[in-house]
């Protein structure tokens, strides 16, 4: 009798969803059926999350009501703004959001609800905190005053104004806006899946998210976009693009944010940073970043492309948030500001028909011992 | 086409292991191929740790070692212990526990290294702060003082004379150590199965292990044993154990403790358990609790036995800790503090051959549609 182990679970289907849709040999990614280029063109990150969190869209009264909800969400415990204000400097900021995001469930004294209404109410509200958590820590880790949430602001505006202190033009608050709608959702990764997971014991929402973000900081997973910039650092100018790629090619090395498990052609999502980054680029001048990347994506798809190797979306986003002023480290944690709401959405679609889960381990080690004495053993 | 969903990923195999082995029909329970009841008999739970962690039993100095790194580990940072004294009264011990061990991560300027080396620091360094982390949220949700760990004590014992305040006697030292010892791990579960996800990524030790207790609290997985201990409140009087019983049997309903996905005959560790609980109270006088117990499980073997269902180690274990003056609500905590080590241990083991865990999930969702004008909406 042989065995077999799925590796990694890859290509084992465990549940059903209706929120994202990708075809990756053609380039498609859809929220309820709605190719994502529509949505970054016309939505915002608000009526993108209650489209994820209802599955379907609000109409124009609910849609108001749920901005006001985030809006009158934003602001967290006084205490728990203390406490991130003595975090140790330094700290990798996932940790700390990772910390934060756990320790903001010892505030609600209805933590452990779990019945759908209970996921969707903590779900909100986390959507809205996040942005005040991650802001707030960033400013403490510079030793900057934290900044208070305002409520006449648009979620990726006011996330802007509390990390920055200063209110951003609309073309910035937008741009962002649409960053976090490209990354709100992606079908199942891992982030979402380990949050499924911990959900699936009926476990609190709080622990859901905050296995979601210990998963979303490893490496294999979020952070791509920090490694691509440290790539452009390490290339350092315009000239030297094409021969440091051409070097890296030719021995056969990994390029961060180029080629994707799923895509093999243009990720759909980096064509529309692709073009708001070049809309921002020529309007502002070109930053140095942005001249980098131009050169080397052109190389790569002349090189690559018919191999179905693209630039994927971390390729153009870690240029996108530089400009607009963030800090490498913080560019894992605005994944998350975005993504919290697939993983809400996500467990909630897969909690509405829990099962828990729990695959199975292939014995392969000793059988038949006994325990030897200390004294016996060599 | 028919598409087959795996649902609960019941039975799809994912990983080989050489830790743990089950056999539900026979009731065998091993680790490194030796039976649990030798384990609880001849080993301890320091010693256990050492197997599982590094595949082998440990020689004497080995041992030894490992014991006095154990030991030489169980402080945590002052600044820990303030903030744990100042989490809000009466939150939820998990909730505490998983914001306590993200907490931890903060003070180790190691804790982003995930090497195989720095995973076994990191996973021992944790098998000993979780005694003190565990033992401080439950005195300061008292409102008692704070109890430092002491190095001349065993595991168990360290853990009881800080929860308590006194040292206990060399008898429940050992009861409880070998409620460690039986707890310490189960192959394949919940809570193990996401702390490997989120390793998965390659993400770091704190976020495997926070992911753990995430999942742990679920009532799904952990807390059945504090069900346990509702259900001998409710039954209240030893007289009232049989009837109480009889009823709910009569209407099919599902009595707490009894009955285990895998186990179809005496769970191996409940054996272990009742055994020694059945000592302790012959030297100490029977509890109310083990009294209405032993009632209960006579008739539970009588009418259910012959269909495979038997009571499971959640069935004991409420009592033995409940007659260690353990309050119910730390049950689970309890049991994180036993299975760390086996969450370690299989992170590591999966880690050394790594792979993304990402299974994919079925869309039946809409599909081309186009993004309507808010104003077109119903």
């Amino acid at each position: 009798m042989t065995t077999t182990i799925a590796k990694g679970l890859e290509g084992v289907l465990f549940t059903e969803t209706k929120l994202t849709f990708i075809n990756g040999s053609e380039g498609i990614l859809t929220h309820l059926g709605i190719p994502i280029q529509e949505w970054a063109e016309k939505s915002t990150f608000e009526e993108l999350s209650f489209a994820l969190l209802h599955g379907r869209l609000p109409g124009a009264d609910e849609l108001a009501r749920f901005d006001a909800e985030l809006r009158a969400n934003r602001e967290v415990p006084a205490e728990l703004l203390s406490v991130i204000a003595a975090y140790p400097k330094g700290v990798h900021p996932m940790q700390a959001l990772r910390t934060a995001v756990s320790h903001l469930s010892l505030f609600d004294a209805e933590a452990e609800d779990t019945a759908a209404e209970d996921r969707y109410r903590i779900g909100v509200r986390m959507i809205a905190q996040f942005s005040t958590i991650i802001a707030a820590i960033a400013r403490a880790q510079d030793g900057q005053e934290i900044v208070a949430p305002r409520a006449d602001l648009t979620h990726a505006g006011n996330f802007l104004y509390m990390l920055k202190g200063s209110e951003p033009t609309a073309e910035e608050a937008r741009l962002f806006d649409i960053a976090l709608i490209l990354h709100a959702d992606h079908g199942m990764n891992a982030s979402t899946f380990t949050a499924i997971a911990t959900a699936s014991t009926l476990s609190d929402m709080y622990s859901a998210m905050t296995s979601a973000i210990g998963a979303l900081k490893g490496p294999l997973h979020g952070g791509a976009n920090e490694a691509v910039m440290d790539m452009l650092d390490e290339i350092g100018s315009v000239e030297n693009a094409v021969p440091y790629i051409s070097e890296k090619l030719d021995h056969k090395e990994k390029i961060m944010g180029v080629g994707h498990r799923v895509y093999k052609f243009f990720d759909p999502r980096s064509r529309v940073l692709r073009d708001y980054a070049a809309h921002v680029s020529e309007k502002q001048g070109k930053s140095h970043y942005y001249q980098i990347l131009e050169t080397i994506e052109k190389e790569i798809v002349d090189r690559l492309g018919s191999k179905g190797i693209y630039p994927n979306v971390d390729f153009y986003s870690g240029v996108v948030y530089s400009d607009l002023g963030i800090k490498k480290s913080f560019f894992t944690p605005i994944f998350a500001l975005a993504r919290i709401s697939g993983w809400v959405a996500s467990v909630m679609e897969y909690t509405a028909n829990n099962r828990l889960l729990r695959p199975d381990a292939v014995y392969a080690g000793a059988k038949d011992q006994t325990y030897p004495e200390l004294s016996d053993r060599q």
